[in-house]
């Protein structure tokens, strides 16, 4: 429960109505698009500008609760569900685009902008911003910032992170600061900025976020690989990259995938197929047509059943549609589907795919794999039914052998989704115990009285092994675990 | 002075004559390429593992005194300068190059190995390593990494950051960690390896490296535009990237500088000349040479007097010989050389240079300007004889003027060189007091006594507003400013 000041407090500072507290709104805000965990926030908050932001943190720190940033709510590790007895703030209304700066090759945006938005702006003008989550259309800058989110342009263009110049941020204790800037080159002080990125709401909340563009590529050439197996998959991306050269999309679905994509929407797919791989290269037209030639070569030469390139705008959509669906159609096999974001190195890959069928096999759980294979961020996606706990427990059973085998193969629990809730207790095993100690300390440090998204991240435990850094801590030690 | 006990405990530690404490060793470690810093360190150390660094760490924390590490000593803004009875590691057998993993595009690399040393041999495999200090033929990727260099290839391929994915550290607890790896993507944690890059030796010791290798450009070419005015020049790069075109290098000299180079050299550049600019593009043939005939085009368009495009590798280098001598050209100018790297956003670049100009008028001093045009990254360089201090104070006024100069112009007061000692007092009016508290909370948490290269990056003062952290810190409160 919330004090009567702590709603008191809200309902002065973010007044008209900008509380909300009936159980309809918290229960639409009580999960994300991570299956699993759910919980309603004690209360909804719109704050209007960071003047508003700062001063809810700094009642949330008298008070005593916990704020939840939410950006589109699209996040798959549970960063945006709220823990008990906290406020989510949202912002619906900061979705202005307030400068294309393009001698500078930078974009100020507020943090509620979908980032699509951000694409079709930067493109009017003829720059481009790369980072595209699966969720484009509906997620937001913020959200992405606060998750680094990846995307399928990764292995050329890298992830959010590769594109925050600046932030406007305010502070767990309620201080804004400004980050980063326009100048391309700064070392002035620890990188504060990509501290704050991927941090997963924990460290600050963005009001204003400077964003890197690029000039937009001239043209981009669009191929679907078809293969009999994963192993000449795996094969053709080894020796795309052993060519020199980078895509801007190498996508894998894997058999189980391809089958859940034909029986959902007939793209007239082989369904013996072994694996697909979706490749675009982009940049200038002569250089784009020269690797779209040799990729086709070097496809053949690996085993490709069929190589299709796409001659128009339309044939390219038709060939990214397999791709583009995926998710949809796998959804389709179970009333749970558990999307997971498993990452290896590049050269992994093949490896991986095997181990995760084995542990799907050993478990007895359907997992289909479709991703990023360029990068190596692969997204195994266990159908299940979470009112069937043994079936639950055998999927959970499964992705715990898989999260294992991506960090035996030298990769991350996480490419792009965050640890958020989800994720957790595996954080240990990657990092080792004194980086994860040394994160805590930085939250401790940052949010002495834990106040932003506590709880995400880290297992509940001690924080930090120094003695408490400040009185309000002891008030309410255990609190928002 | 180091006590007894810690003399005894690094000289068990670092066996077989590895720490030195004669008078002209100390000497020879006394200062770095920053001019009007120079401190002798109470001992210099030659560890020859992680796993001595570590215990050379633990010792310092035990005994209280504070280490320096160093890589090539070439850093410009004093972050290896000892400090009173401080112990210098140096790392000269650290030098191999373990991996350059082709399927992965990655480099494990000792910390000790000369930036030129791995562009070869990434070059040999066909493989690029992009960041190019100036020093880069003595320079190291530890030294690199700790004070996250530049280059002149800046504007089309970032920073060392940018090609930092993994790095294994001491922490300054003697803990070791390993910090990112081979996944492309990882969002598991708090971006640590970013925390570390450009931490200036405060945060950690980095004992390996794993760097980002891109595919090598096909080819390079090379021209230098000769302009009336600095105006000029500046249109001309504005017209370059208004034209979607993103040089490698674009980099520029002003008329002081070029009479210097002139009188230095005898190049044949006209005296009367108010800058140059050289550009160099990079990428595939076509690609190039469309780029290359555009920038000639749009940089007579923007009053060029003359452009020269290099036909033979040996032309490139004779265009490229202005920008390389530049600093020795005006370090004969005046017994002491105080290079900067203020930096703007690049469509202030203009605007900067008259205000160098007009600060250097003032105060009655000569100060030359070249630097990174493309992204802003000026270095204006003043010529003055520290044994005059009068001389001495009007070129500190100068260079007063001209950090507040690029921070009322959005930029910042280094772009590549670090804070180091040179410029701690301007990094308050860059990035604000609470950012340079939560910097400093981040060192105390980490440092809690302060071992690494303490005095670096912050002025001395209270180093937190929270309580101590650690017993140690009272005893010891005060003793490494």
């Amino acid at each position: 429960m919330l004090s009567r000041r702590a709603l008191n407090g809200l309902a002065e500072i973010a007044s008209g109505s900008r509380v909300l507290t009936a159980r309809e709104d918290l229960l639409t805000y009580a999960g994300d698009a991570t299956p699993l965990h759910r919980h309603p926030p004690a209360a909804v908050v719109i704050p209007r500008d960071a003047e508003e932001v700062a001063r809810i943190v700094r009642l949330a720190n008298e008070e005593g609760f916990a704020l939840v940033p939410r950006g589109a709510g699209s996040g798959l590790s549970g960063g945006a569900i709220p823990i008990p007895d906290s406020v989510v703030l949202l912002f619906p209304t900061w979705n202005r685009i307030l400068e294309i700066d393009e001698a500078n090759l930078t974009a100020w945006v507020e943090p509620g902008v979908v980032t699509g938005q951000l694409h079709a702006a930067a493109e009017a003008v003829g720059l481009f911003y790369p980072p595209d989550p699966g969720s484009m259309n509906v997620c937001t800058i913020g959200g992405n910032v606060a998750e680094n989110a990846g995307g399928l342009r990764g292995l050329k263009y890298g992830s959010t992170k590769n594109y925050v110049q600046g932030l406007d941020v305010v502070l767990p204790t309620g201080e804004g600061v400004r980050l980063g800037g326009k100048a391309i080159k700064d070392v002035a002080g620890y990188n504060l900025v990509d501290l704050m990125v991927g941090s997963e709401g924990t460290l600050g909340v963005f009001t204003r976020i400077l964003l890197r563009l690029v000039p937009k590529p001239e043209t981009v050439r669009t191929m679907l690989a078809l293969y009999d197996s994963v192993e000449a998959a795996g094969e053709s991306v080894a020796a795309i990259i052993a060519g020199k050269i980078v895509p801007a999309t190498l996508e894998l679905l894997d058999q189980a995938t391809i089958r859940a994509v034909e029986a959902f929407a007939g793209l007239g797919l082989p369904t013996d197929l072994g694996a697909l791989l979706l490749i675009e290269v982009d940049g200038r037209r002569h250089e784009v047509e020269q690797d779209a030639f040799e990729i086709v070569r070097l496809s053949r030469i690996h085993g490709a059943r069929d190589v299709r390139l796409a001659a128009s705008p339309e044939e390219a959509d038709d060939l990214r549609a397999a791709r583009r669906i995926a998710f949809s159609a796998l959804a389709r096999g179970g009333p749970t589907v558990i999307l997971e974001d498993a990452t290896v190195p590049r050269s992994a890959v093949p490896e991986m795919l095997r181990r995760i069928q084995a542990a799907g096999q050993r478990h007895g759980v359907t997992i289909a794999t479709f991703g990023h294979a360029g990068d190596g961020n692969l997204h195994p996606t266990c159908l299940t039914d979470e009112r069937d706990p043994a079936a639950l427990a055998r999927a959970e059973a499964a992705f715990e052998e898989i999260f294992a085998a991506a960090l035996a193969l030298g990769g991350t629990i996480t490419g792009e989704h965050g640890v958020g809730l989800a994720k957790r207790r595996f954080l240990p095993a990657q990092v080792g115990d004194p980086a994860v100690r040394l994160m805590r300390q930085i939250k401790a440090v940052l949010d002495p009285n834990q106040v932003l998204n506590p709880g995400k991240i880290f297992e509940p435990g001690p924080r930090c092994e120094h003695p408490p850094l400040g009185h309000r801590v002891h008030e309410r030690a255990g609190r928002a675990r």
